[in-house]
């Protein structure tokens, strides 16, 4: 399969697509959302990618941030994976659970059986899909930002720091800021990983900055009345683990917020302007 | 049932809500969605109803047009009705057809069997829900204005039309205009009211306009890359209507969109602007 347009529409001056194509690295079709700014029809825009959480798809952010007005003032394609491969062939959590296994990559590479075939979304949403989206948009990809929401929080985290030539702006809604630390995490990277926790310091934020690795800033914010808060996201670990280190962070905590969407929309803009003013 | 809360959430600010009570209207419980900005907190605030298309619930608007910040912004509060009666007793299309029945009540009082029973979604939305929301929420009853898209675009002008001493405002995203001259509309006018076309005139802006019906002005967006404007929306007899009446319309047609929520949020704020002003 080349790549295809599954549909497109006209969006504040510009362009949301949703395409599909074959993956090498997770060996299955895949789709994500791209949203083209009227500016980029002139000159190549700098790119942010949005890594969405548990039980997501491509379609999530796209329809309900409401990102592509905020998008389009600045002049930034947005980019929006899935959250793991799909189709036939691909094994899910064996109990059908959301926090693993389909819409649950945790945006690693599984080394074990029956994973490591398939779930390769570090791979694919770090490496792959940008060279793929530098053929196809308008993009300037020596400008390229990341941000996610949960588990997407977590991959764009972990993305920046193993990578901070590539990205150079990096930000979070409700992060699981150390899967070390969280059920989620511990089962995902568990199943992905094995049980080497020595393993998982490559996939989780807080060991990342502990082991020395370094990003210009972070912005994160988080809702305290998030169901997850002190459970699975634990915003304080990243806060120790920056302070420790030296790593700059800006944790903004807001009252009232949740997990959802709505939560995300009132801050989107916030961080498409942090992004978009370190992206030139 | 007495009215509850099925979920609420911070946003903007604000809060948003999602409804459930029992209505007499429709013999049925109802869902409905509620926006209140920061604004209703100090002092009761102008409200806007929403009315959605053909298969949507009160989640639809919600969740992906965005309207809620320019909400905030203005003070507006936003209502969100369902757009049929659903559960137990409530008959669907006999062919489960998306353009008639559940998800599809047209804003009308039916008045056929076995419709009559329970598709009474003008006095519903017309008439009980606004006493409800009086009661529960801090809006002031007496500024009121009305939008919609779609079949809800046409239950906005219609209900407007028949009624402009309640709402100060009305607009619409890609109405159907005359249901008397299209396919959505003659199935579901003939469905609900029957074969009496004389009947469905109340329930058709067109016709009410050419009957006398007058509001001070009436805003309409259009996308012309819908796929529906040629074969139901027809937005050029509204215009002639308007204009063979002296009724006031600003119709402004858009290269490129589609029938999409993107169309939506990309006009939302407009829309809430032309409301604001003429709610005070």
């Amino acid at each position: 399969m080349s790549l295809e347009i599954v549909s497109q529409a006209r969006c504040f001056g510009g362009t949301q697509y949703v395409y599909r194509h074959q993956s090498e690295a997770t060996g299955t079709a895949m789709r994500f959302a791209a949203f083209v700014p009227p500016a980029a029809e002139t000159e190549p825009a700098p790119v942010v990618w949005f890594l969405s959480g548990l039980t997501c798809t491509e379609e999530n952010f796209t329809v309900k941030a409401g990102a592509q007005r905020v998008a389009a003032q600045l002049g930034l394609v947005l980019i929006a994976p899935d959250t793991s491969p799909r189709g036939e062939g691909v094994p899910d959590d064996p109990d059908g659970a959301y926090d693993f296994g389909l819409g649950a990559g945790f945006y690693v590479d599984a080394t074990q059986e029956p994973w490591r075939a398939h779930y390769r979304m570090a791979s694919y949403v770090g490496e792959e899909l940008p060279a793929a989206i530098a053929g196809l948009l308008p993009v300037d990809v020596s400008r390229q930002g990341i941000t996610g929401h949960s588990m997407g929080g977590h991959g764009a985290l972990t993305l920046a720091l193993k990578n901070p030539g590539r990205y150079r702006s990096v930000s979070a809604f409700a992060p699981i800021v150390s899967p070390l630390d969280c059920p989620w995490g511990e089962k995902a990277l568990g199943g992905y990983l094995g049980p080497d926790r020595a393993a998982w310091r490559a996939y989780d934020s807080c060991a990342l900055i502990e082991d020395g690795a370094r990003v210009p800033d972070i912005l994160v914010d988080q809702g305290l009345a998030d169901g997850f808060l002190d459970t699975q996201l634990k915003p304080h670990l990243l806060e120790e683990a920056c302070r420790r280190a030296g790593q700059p962070l800006t944790l903004r905590r807001h009252e009232g917020y949740d997990h959802s969407y709505f939560f995300i929309a009132t801050f989107i803009e916030d961080h498409l302007r942090w992004h978009a003013e370190r992206l030139g």
